[in-house]
């Protein structure tokens, strides 16, 4: 950590600032430039708030040199994490298919859809029980009816379900119907809801928030590790930018950034990034060759009779499609199971 | 609601969009102009889900000509909402000072700051006992600890307390301490929360996520609302842009347009929006002359010792002279008990 | 288009408004519903100024229903404009590899560069020879020195050059050095640029400006194809976030949307839009199997000793490397060529 | 500068950087941190191009300390930049108001509105000749002949006229009828229009592009100042963010802020900023509060007729009413000739 000092700091104030950094056990080491002074900070910086040390007097800014994050980290550990669920791994060189619809609606919907999943090859079914929505006045998910249609349409397929939770006081009964507890864009930084969900060791699918950066995430998912439990799925699902012709706008670079910085496996959501179905294929495919541990997308039976996000939602016939796609290039590209 | 269909949309998509509208009571209303057809739907369009009518097949895109707001809107109700609390009034012609620490600290610290922010003139102390923070590694406020120690401030003062609540389960204690309930920006989607915290029937404190538009704000206070409690504080604290020499970009604009599409009261935090200290005073000022119906802003006796957001928060000095622009600026636009 | 009147617009305003669709020939088809009334215009929209109906008394927004784009949109043209440049060919099912040095230097630092690129397969060599820079104090460009050793370079390995114009007055000179003519991020709104070097009728290579949306991208090659010059290349290079770890965001969505919406060739620059050299193979894949008709690559014989935008060249070896991964993915994809 | 080196890095490429850095006669000095390395700059940094170093090997990444821009600095020149035009004065203790319509049509449209900016109390006149216009559809501006009217409206009122110019070989005949060129949002980044355009001595309205920082507005600005013409005004215009409420987010930081870091004037434009034209009195009187040196506004005699911009006009009634809420206001808080 650098701490820059305004050129109009007083010789009281650098001391001051020295002090602080002393105080904690950090050793202070100050370079006075031809303008400006720097107090460089080495030791535990962990043990300094650098909020703290940005109110003092005489302080322009904080440069961090070292990441804010440790355990989620490629330098605190750096053989890829992999987690086994069901069939599917999720990191290392594998390629897994997340498929499902956004909601689960009936029985016969959610069944059809994991069937399609199967059939096509895809490895973990996808659907919302619980729905966080923008407006009171759109339906907000079956809850706990919807976890028995997803314990159903499960036990007829074999797949493995990840599902959202939306309410720490939601967790258990979640968790007995899901393989992967998924924390949605919008609760990326409720604390308590990643404290609590990762307490119960299971692995946890964190949804990069559309206004996250990813150092946030990484923060998000170091609340989870920090519970003891490794197994955290990123997933990059777009964010929010001017561009009006895609709900959000996919980071694909982060795929790239995120396999440099951390261990974590980080798979991509095309459907929530873009809002268009005809775009699911050519970003997947993208996805694989940047080197993403997998995509999530939305299938519906019948797209027009979902009740919610029907335009990303593709048909089984279009998944099917997709993963005729996916196959070859995962096996042309090397990797396992394909 | 105007459906507008892609100029390769078939006789029969067209149809099918016509006979689902009229599925649920409203009349459809078909116009084809030289490339495309649009349809027009008339009536409760509230019956009708956008994301549903977007997945039919042929569908270009959803235009909503209605606004998905209803009770907070001022075409809902057009006279102004004023909430009384203690001293102060929040909306109409008021303009109330909200001040204190970032969190709770001390009982000696939030005191000073309780009795600074009373002698300046302010109406509302702010301090925070729970804080949602970015890192595990950062304080995370005194919990209920913090909690008694705003009772003695404002028992000390007479000023009414607001604080921020993060989990639903905490809403109890923290409603028994606070005034207003303060939901933050990171939990403005957090629906449960929103509900929760509403049905308690005090005023809530509502900030916008620094990634939310003012349509989702609006949606965000109607799940208050919804529960018959209309003392909803809207809370401008700054949007995520691209210029990084403040920690976000305080949209202004929101004051005046937020007064005329709703009827709640819209406050500015111009501690948060920015987080830095020299720019509190203009930037209240200019909310002051732009119309908003109040300010929030971080103080701290010693500002180099806060255990947060320390370059952001005003001396007890520095309120003082704020108090002394505010004042009379205030009595000179004409606002009321100034 | 449509005219979206305001709840509180009177008859006499509505009035007024098809007075004035009527006015230019075209029709206005009035449909009024629960709160407001909606005016569509059927015809040549083309005649109606947006912005002038939006100044109309009583109108709330205008919806527009046609693209204002024309001569470049996939509706315009349905087949997919293939450009020939040397043995390259641009656009359709082929992938074409630019790269070269962000800057010319030297005559050894272009003519290395451009015997790498064509000796790794790379069909087209780039290098700025006038540099638009944040800085006046940073390296401008040699200018026509430049011109001259990109002509040596093109000569000694029979590589075509795109390289930047940024003025006007200087098309002509560029044109005799350049087989395309580069406009740049910066430049993309400079209108007269546009049109002036699109009436060379040489191919032009169009950076999609930072700021850019799709839709202001294609109303800047409107210009150009406007000029009776439809060899126009689309280039994706970022967009500006609110994510620091890269610089700039690479919109890979704009890749397939781009394909669908226009018949024009469309391109990566993964260099400038991440700033990384580490991100150049896996976007330039990602680019690949998205669908995109090319990357643009820097690539510099020694990237530590550039004058420009070193940390995001890649040397001579990496570029190697990269072309030994795009090529067998190339012919896997099944494009032309490989 | 702080050259940040990778906890990879060997002691050769740490070795390599300082020799770079003492090779233009600055000083290195190096700090070893319990990870990294981190080198300090100390001398003319100015003789180090930032991304020279960004592409040597081992570095992760470059911190400056030192400000990029020096002429336009506040640390350069402490005092406030005053610049006298006709009866305005812009910059230190004034408070300007530019008014006129979007752009020039009329004889008639253009002394009109000249007339009501005078009547009013304003004191300088702006009207575009030259339009920068994203559709190659629209109009496009009279260009010489609008001059012309202008100088006609200047003579009938006595009023200084700003005006945009757009390409360097009109900057000729612009300077012949107008006391202040402009330089839009578009241009910020042609930088030989802006060096040409400095050259003429003229005082320079710099309009920031809406994807601007505001320390890319201050290295547009040492472009004209480098030519040794100070008189340069810098305006804020709103950038672009994801809310859609308004064309643009004025960033109002953005006036205190910059009065800060740089003596030259800033002023607002609100009705480019938001495109709504009931937004112009709150952020105009909010520019006041704030500190800002002025606002430029959009007025029209019959916005209804107006070939640009329609919305976001005022007219001349509401301009009169705007002048009698900024006179008194500015008369409040101190503004000489008020």
């Amino acid at each position: 950590m650098m701490v820059v000092m305004k050129n109009t700091a007083t010789e009281d104030q650098i001391k001051h600032v020295i002090e602080k950094i002393e105080e904690v056990g950090a050793k202070a080491h100050l370079s006075k430039g031809k303008y400006k002074s720097v107090i460089g900070v080495i030791g535990d910086t962990q043990q300094i708030d650098r909020e703290v040390l940005e109110g003092f007097l005489g302080v322009e800014n904080i440069v961090p040199i070292s990441k804010p994050y440790k355990l989620v980290s490629s330098e605190f550990k750096a053989e890829p994490t992999e987690i086994k669920i069901g069939d599917a791994i999720l990191g290392g060189n594998h390629f897994a298919v997340i498929a499902g619809p956004c909601s689960v609606e009936t029985e016969e919907q959610v069944v059809a859809a994991a069937k399609a999943v199967k059939e096509a090859g895809g490895q973990i079914l996808r659907g919302g029980a619980y729905k966080p929505r923008t407006s009171p006045y759109s339906f907000q998910g079956l809850g706990v009816e919807g976890l028995k249609l997803l314990d159903i349409a499960s036990k007829e397929t074999g797949l493995p379900v990840v599902t959202e939770v939306l309410d720490p006081r939601d967790i258990e009964v979640v968790a007995s119907s899901a393989a992967i507890l998924q924390i949605g864009a919008r609760n990326m930084q409720n604390f308590t809801l990643l404290t609590e969900a990762g307490a119960t060791q299971k692995p946890i699918l964190l949804k990069k928030s559309f206004s996250a950066t990813i150092e946030e995430l990484f923060m998000a998912a170091e609340y989870i590790v920090k519970t003891g439990n490794e197994k955290v799925i990123l997933c990059e699902r777009g964010i929010r930018t001017f561009e009006p012709y895609t709900r959000n706008t996919l980071d694909i670079s982060a795929v790239p950034l995120i396999k440099t910085l951390s261990h974590l496996p980080i798979i991509v959501d095309p459907s929530h990034a873009t809002g268009k179905r005809e775009l699911i294929e050519p970003l997947s495919l993208a996805t694989l060759a940047a080197g993403g541990h997998g995509v999530m997308i939305e299938v519906h039976p019948a797209p027009e009779e979902a009740l919610c996000d029907g335009s990303q939602s593709i048909t089984i016939t279009q998944l099917k499609e997709l993963m005729e796609k996916i196959k070859p290039l995962a096996k042309f590209l090397g990797k396992q199971g394909y």
